[in-house]
């Protein structure tokens, strides 16, 4: 390995619209495949490293749109999930998965308790602290964030295809989760499923949990079958669909107000 | 009021024995009674700034103790909860009080919106990036944290004498605090009581909601009735007494294992 530190890549997080007028904050934790130069390939090849284990192909494109249509700040990462996954705990054997679907990671593997530490100071608490902060600065000056995930799955997992195309899957709370699904299923034509291809039970809300559920703030994390979004236009005709479901959803959760 | 920043008050966390060997990691949010001096008095008399309300008297005498007893990490306060109460979020009227128990605060009267910001940005976001570093720190290396958060109450409240001496509280996660509680009962001699004088739904464990629970770290908040803890020789005796509780139920909670 090299000797460069890990901190020579860079910040791991970008903020884009940190002034935007909306309650929504969008948190893209995969949103890049970018590798720092100190961990070199990670022993994979070129075309696994921008394979979905390295990154979720799509969500940044739909976030982005997201961002603008709703006119909400986004939270993204800008490495690689197979150097630290944003979405799992340090003490998480997926933070800095060896293997990851069928594919194996070699420069993974046998990492030590100093390695972890040095990805975890370098990666994962810069990111979480920085949405930390803006999430508890937005509460102090009597804004009520609403915390939205933004990610993509395989279409083929394990070689079984998967049917649904937008999971809609929630920590804690599941009250924004289930208006968005009803409103996705009314007016996208997507087939929508609720806490599926994953849900919380397997470990996939961390960032919900550290951030959301704490201030019980309404959150949802969106899962788009990547087929769907493979493109910019792609990204953009979802961005636009799901603008209109978020808009509408929040409104309705509005009206309905907070239960005691 | 000043034109000094509050952050002229130097940090507002203290961390003791960052190295120490337990796995128990001590936290004591109303350790200090101590005003930043760009706040000068809030208004307060002598008398109120060293009040319950400024503070948890003998709460940092106790864990300081449990320290050593327990060879444990201890992270605390350095500035008064009227500044801000670290075991609030941002968004609690009671993080910045104007009113606590039957006194005024007289300069948090009508705080803005820019106020709340930088008592958050000086105060709540270091102590609380803080705790949170240490405890992503350790659960990298492979260390488990367990979380203890140690405070006092008045013995007389509006008036009302409260007969509980130690009160164990939890957040999601009971299991710790139940054996804290019977093991108490069964070797202090204190009036024991669970969950009181305050609860979860009193919203006082937001610092091991914020912090245990998303990591699902075991955790209790210990809660001692001042008027037992007044002198440095009572917080030694006191400290003995739970260290010996601590150690013991830490045992029985990992020889019991962790449920599925």
């Amino acid at each position: 390995m090299s000797q460069l530190p890990l901190s020579a890549a860079g910040s791991p997080v970008t903020v884009i619209r940190a002034d935007a007028r909306s309650d929504v904050i969008l948190v893209c934790e995969h949103a890049a495949h970018r590798l720092p130069r100190a961990l070199g390939t990670l022993g994979l090849t070129p075309e696994t490293r921008l394979a979905h284990i390295a990154w979720d192909p799509g969500a940044l494109g739909v976030a982005r749109g997201l961002s603008r249509g709703l006119q909400a700040m986004l939270v993204a990462a800008t490495l690689s999930r197979l150097v630290y996954d944003l979405n799992r705990p340090p003490d998480s054997p997926q933070a800095c998965a060896d293997r990851s679907e069928v594919f194996d990671i070699p420069d993974n593997t046998g990492l030590t308790a100093d390695d972890r530490l040095a990805r975890t100071e370098a990666i994962y608490l810069p990111f979480h602290d920085t949405l930390h902060g803006l999430i508890a600065r937005r509460l102090a000056v009597g804004r009520r964030p609403v915390l939205v995930t933004v990610h993509s799955f395989t279409p083929v997992w394990f070689g079984t295809p998967r049917a649904t195309e937008l999971g809609v899957i929630h920590d804690a709370d599941d009250r924004l989760a289930r208006i968005v699904a009803d409103r996705a299923v009314a007016t996208t034509g997507l087939r929508v499923a609720l806490n599926d291809p994953y849900s919380a039970a397997d470990g996939v809300t961390h960032t919900l949990r550290l951030h959301a559920t704490p201030y019980r703030l309404p959150h949802v994390m969106l899962e788009l079958r990547n087929d769907l979004i493979a493109t910019p236009d792609a990204q953009a005709d979802m961005a636009r669909r799901l603008t209109a479901v978020l808009t509408a959803s929040l409104a309705q959760l509005a009206a309905e107000g907070v239960p005691a």
